[in-house]
């Protein structure tokens, strides 16, 4: 027994130190040899299990009506969903909240002026679609979920994405949005900021539609001939502004349960200040066409066969909008798996399950994935394996409108899921291609080791061979010498867009995000195409990926499942905090820069002297020149992280090497440090002016949404120039890190206290 | 008047060296401070002859008709512009040579599948252009010149730009256009290197369009709404291979005169190896619609409201082309005004007046300003004032079909002329913007202080403030920091696209090439559309910079005509050769790198790893490494050059500093021996596989066409990877450096032994 021990402890020395690729037969990270050895046969067996006919027959079976939040068919995909975990041995129960979700009433888009035009608003019914032209009672027609009613007219003016640096451009020419319509397209940002940024600057109406250039035909054959979007294809989406905060609207910071206490709608800070609508480029067209005014600058023009220009007017348009702001019910379906050993450490795996209409591959391509995943883990639990920790599988309602369904259930359960839950492991759309991975960084080693493991299906090299090949022959220089050398693939930082906001952001829980892509053709995104046909097409027609996506998810699952400890390592996670530190100096550097350059500029009258006279100038404005900023605390701070995460890999490494193993309760509570390692990086205060989020590293962007703004207390700050935020939350970024670190360094002392114990 | 002698000196040393803005009352470079005082007096003189007016008239009466080579009105053009000259006091003939100019007889473009189409293959008529309906017998169909006869029916394939780099990337795509029918964009490289690429990879035939992304809508509102090229307007150009020769191609090397030996057709090797012709975005969009195979790659993609597709086929298109291989009379006007010291020393000052229809862009708006221009010197000789050196005014034909007026005249005098130009100053199309400067780097101190006198009409500042501010605006980094700090704004190497290239590449005569735009809309590029009512509606509609280019080409002449000793100056060009090696070596660096990734990426087997199996790849061939080159010879040459500059600057200031002034002999010897200077950096044997192109700094890009490429033998062995060959001309290269620094060694040695001598 002994000398067999002593082997698998230095596997698992092996596993936590070499830079290496990984012998086949070395110890998973958490596991000695023998545990390993064991946990490698259970995959194995988990592989095995796996059968992509089930996942195509389910997909088939959720898509045949549209199955958003409040819909009959959601609910009936609900009811199914619970029936299949519990006859996979799950205790599954339904758990209800009540939302408010808006659907539109009215919907009306017309151009008075230069020409009479009325918009179609919907999207072509095709016969080599099975479903587009089905169900048409049920279908959610094209709107943004949230927009605030309104009739409003005025004239058009053409503000690109719609992000804040758009509308300082229009200013340049002249051109002032107020008391205007305008028009934005598709991308740049997450829809949600356009008509944010557009009410600021005082517009009264906002409409979004889908550039050819970004998705449409400039990208590839439409459908049916292709998978991209088409003339009359538009994307429905949620607008409400969810960088201050996701889920309902009505019960922020709360469980939107029956009785909760709800805000008047007046009083809902997250629902659109003006009316705002998304259209397809075959009903922007003559908009686009009919303005006026100076030409787009040439990164504005998309490819519509007109030359772009800015208005405003004469383009002059309509837009009604009337909603019936119900209150649905959302039915998230939660199935869990009780752990043997620690039942009250919690692994949450989720992908959300309604859909703007029929979302063959958002969500339900990443659902059945995961309803096989679970089946599967379900099965190995039939047959005598159970896991150590408790597996909670979580398929959610609402995520379209707002991450609604994850949202409330982290709400309602905050202080439970506070205490118990080791990890939430996201998925949601699925396809062919190169695996994603973002998340903790804390868990950056974990799943990039699980990456080694799970063989590509078109390629049989492994998934994280296959996005390294990728990463070098897409990069160059340093960045393609670290896509080559890094033992780890870096994982991205997460903003937000899918369920693991609330866990990760909210409550401080270590996440991650997976999923398959990039050979999968585009252009579905919430629309009606977004079909069976359309997924078997040009998805994943065989399901392959979804396979990868089960094994992978499954093998994370499984290992946080069982390993001896928590997989966590912080080396990794303190060298992306120096990098976003290092990023976040220069930015101010950069700032420093262009401010100086600008001033001079306009004391050297650059700008005038170029100007072209048959055109609007206008000089930018001034602006005060940039500080140094004193970034010691965090530099000092992640000093003392750095060494805290080194001597935490050391007293792993010795720990086992002494070949000793620890006490049944030293494993305990080091697991109970470690689950509660993430939360020291949130604060109670949460991020200035949103208070919902609590995360100090990641966060969504207040002005781009769904991309990631790390060290963003810091980092928005400076952005937004306000030089005393700034200050104040260095300091407070640099305490994060102190009690981050602090939280390492309990985790040390009891795998050293621990060690010698016994 | 010899304190006064010493004070003008003063001022000259100051031209010379110091790196400040200039006084208003410094001396000219080249000139005393008495004799610059005099010069500036006539300047201004000079300026106060010029009317717009006389532009405006005369553009009108030139574009009334068609004037393209070989055509009744370019002839009475011809004539009309002797008259003017001679009615001005000059010495004013028209100087004739027959060359060959094919025009079209038969031009047939059908798609004959998927289904039918027949291109128009003609520009519409528009009301609200004056002449596009005129004159319809006399326009030049659209057409590309020197393209050979043919009849081929094939598949159609896009090939972008139709440069080398592309052929590539259509390869890894398992495309080859063998026995194909290749569709071009303009744009990227010169038109006439498209069909022989194309022929060099075996297809059949070439068509090329004006996709509205580089030349149409995309880039603003079309004619006659707008500047821009409209869906059936078209580029007419030749396409004879002139970065082999340029000139009549039955002629190389000597004057197409009456009795010249003439090529057989046959054998004139600057003429297409297949069919080319140029079509509208209109005409080209039903076949390119029509086009399957893969997808183009994203920067492969234009405006037209399609997805881009490579083939080939099933576009399958006929082309069919006949030509009337006429040999016609191109009249140069040449005119002389006679040096009163100096008449063997040569100032020609050039621009064409031949059109592809009307042309009032081009050639007009540039020939009207230098007849302005010649109009105000030959007042100014009649009023007292002479030249010291002999002033040639010559408006070329034949310049658009391929620089014949001007290749033939240089190679009919080429001996006197190597003997005799001080100079060659070109302009060609003028319009509202910027002042733009190219060419030998000698003459770049010269031309920058010309600039600097220059006020620009819209901003009355000094036109060289304006092309700063400009770079400053548009730049970064070190870039900026140059264009804000260099005392001399760096004026561009030059490739061809006009009439300089024989002097400057074939005889080495120091040349330049200015003009004024980038305010002024394009689109109206070799159109029946680039009329008067074009012109002053988007080019310059007062002319004002039509003023600017004869205040700027009038002061280059009359300073090149007046100076006491020539305004070269060789500090300037050294520090371009110098950059100009270090970018060789860095592209050698460049390549070796690229070519140590690509071996590694196909022995890791990268590409295999990541391609998508749903399409073709083919792995890019196996490349040898890149060498390490001998550059020292090089750079030995260089630092000699460097000296020889210094003090070749060193001897003038004390030449001019010790107070006394050289003799009238020295002056001329002097004046000799600059003159000659250029001719040191040609060698007798040209570049290789076209030794047309003499001049060992400057020549256009054997792949790009009029895109220059700075020493050319040494960086086109290098691109073409002939390592023997690159080798051979760093030596040729070097030898020609200390040979032009000999020739700045004897300057000097005058300047010295001169300035001693008295």
């Amino acid at each position: 027994m002994n000398s067999l021990r002593s082997l698998c402890v230095f596997g698992l020395v092996l596993a936590l130190v070499s830079p290496l690729p990984a012998f086949q037969d070395k110890a998973l990270l958490g596991f000695n040899r023998e545990s390993s050895a064991r946990q490698q046969r259970l995959e194995r067996r988990f592989d095995s299990l796996l059968k992509r006919d089930n996942m195509r027959e389910w997909m088939r079976r959720m898509t045949l009506r549209p199955h958003h939040l409040g819909s009959a068919y959601g609910k009936q995909n609900a009811e199914f969903m619970r029936g299949l975990f519990r006859s996979w041995g799950y205790d599954a129960q339904l758990e209800e909240f009540q939302v408010l979700f808006p659907t539109p009433r009215t919907r009306l888009l017309e151009m008075t002026a230069p020409e009479r035009f009325t918009a179609k608003l919907a999207e072509p019914q095709l016969t080599e679609d099975g479903t587009s032209s089905q169900n048409l009672s049920e279908q959610l027609p094209v709107y943004n979920a949230y927009s605030i009613d309104g009739d409003v007219t005025g004239q058009l003016v053409y503000v690109n994405y719609g992000v804040p640096r758009d509308y300082e451009i229009l200013t340049e020419r002249g051109i002032d949005v107020k008391g205007k319509i305008v028009i934005a397209r598709y991308g740049g940002s997450w829809r949600g900021i356009k008509p944010k940024v557009a009410a600021e600057r005082g517009a009264i109406g906002c409409i979004i539609y889908s550039d050819p250039r970004d998705d449409g035909y400039y990208q590839g054959d439409v459908y049916p001939k292709g998978a991209w979007r088409n003339e009359g294809g538009a994307q429905r989406g949620s607008v409400a502004d969810m960088p201050s905060f996701p889920g309902d609207p009505l019960t922020p910071n709360v469980g939107a349960t029956a009785n909760a206490q709800r805000l008047r709608r007046e009083n809902a800070s997250t629902i659109t200040k003006i009316p705002v609508l998304p259209v397809s480029y075959g009903d922007a067209l003559p908009l686009l066409r009919a303005l006026g005014g100076p030409v787009a600058p040439s990164d504005w023009r998309g490819a519509l066969p007109i030359t772009y220009h800015l208005g405003p007017g004469p383009s002059t348009v309509r837009l009604k909008l009337e909603f019936n702001w119900n209150t649905v019910t959302a039915y998230n379906v939660i199935a869990r798996l009780r752990g043997a050993e620690r039942p009250d450490e919690w692994i949450v795996r989720g992908n959300h399950h309604d859909a703007w209409v029929y979302g063959a591959d958002d969500p339900v391509s990443g659902a059945v994935a995961l309803m096989e995943e679970a089946r599967a883990v379900g099965e190995l639990a039939k047959t005598g394996w159970k896991p150590k920790r408790t597996i909670i599988y979580a398929l959610w309602d609402g995520e379209e409108p707002g991450l609604l369904g994850s949202t409330e259930w982290v709400e309602t359960h905050a202080d439970i899921l506070r205490r118990n839950t080791v990890a939430y492991i996201n998925s949601d759309s699925n396809g062919r291609g190169f695996l994603y991975m973002g998340g903790s960084h804390t868990l950056e080693k974990f799943v990039n080791e699980v990456a080694r493991d799970v063989v590509d299906p078109q390629k049989k090299i492994s998934v994280s061979d296959r996005a390294r090949a990728l990463r070098v022959a897409n990069s160059g220089g340093d960045e393609r010498r670290e896509a080559r050398d890094r033992y780890d693939l870096r994982i991205d930082a997460l903003g937000s867009g899918s369920d693991y906001t609330p866990f990760l952001q909210h409550l401080g829980v270590a996440s991650l995000n997976i999923g398959y892509g990039g050979e999968d053709g585009g252009g579905s995104y919430h629309s009606t195409y977004d079909s069976f046909d359309h997924f078997t097409r040009f998805g994943d027609p065989d399901f392959a990926y979804g396979v990868a996506l089960a094994q992978t998810g499954g093998r994370i699952v499984l290992r946080l499942a069982n390993a001896d400890v928590l997989p966590f390592a912080f080396t990794n996670f303190s060298e992306h905090v120096e990098r976003y530190a290092r990023e976040v100096m220069q930015l101010t550097d950069r700032m420093r820069e262009e401010t100086t350059e600008r001033t001079r500029q306009r004391s050297d009258r650059t700008l005038e002297m170029i100007s072209d006279p048959k055109e609007t100038f206008v000089l930018p404005a001034a602006q005060a020149a940039v500080p140094y900023l004193n970034f010691a605390p965090i530099q000092n701070s992640l000093a003392r992280l750095a060494t805290s995460a080194r001597e935490f890999d050391r007293a792993m490494n010795s720990a086992f090497a002494s070949g000793r193993a620890l006490s049944p309760e030293a494993y305990k509570t080091l697991d109970g440090v470690l689950i509660q390692s993430e939360r020291a990086l949130t604060r109670r205060e949460g991020l200035p002016r949103r208070s919902w989020f609590k995360h100090q590293i990641y966060a969504p962007g207040f002005y781009t949404g769904y991309g990631v703004k790390t060290l963003p207390g810091v980092r928005e700050a400076i952005e937004q120039r306000e030089w005393a935020e700034a200050t104040a939350q260095t300091d407070a970024l640099a305490q994060t890190l102190n009690n981050f670190a602090v939280e390492i360094e309990r985790a040390t002392a009891i795998l050293r206290s621990g060690a010698a114990g016994r």
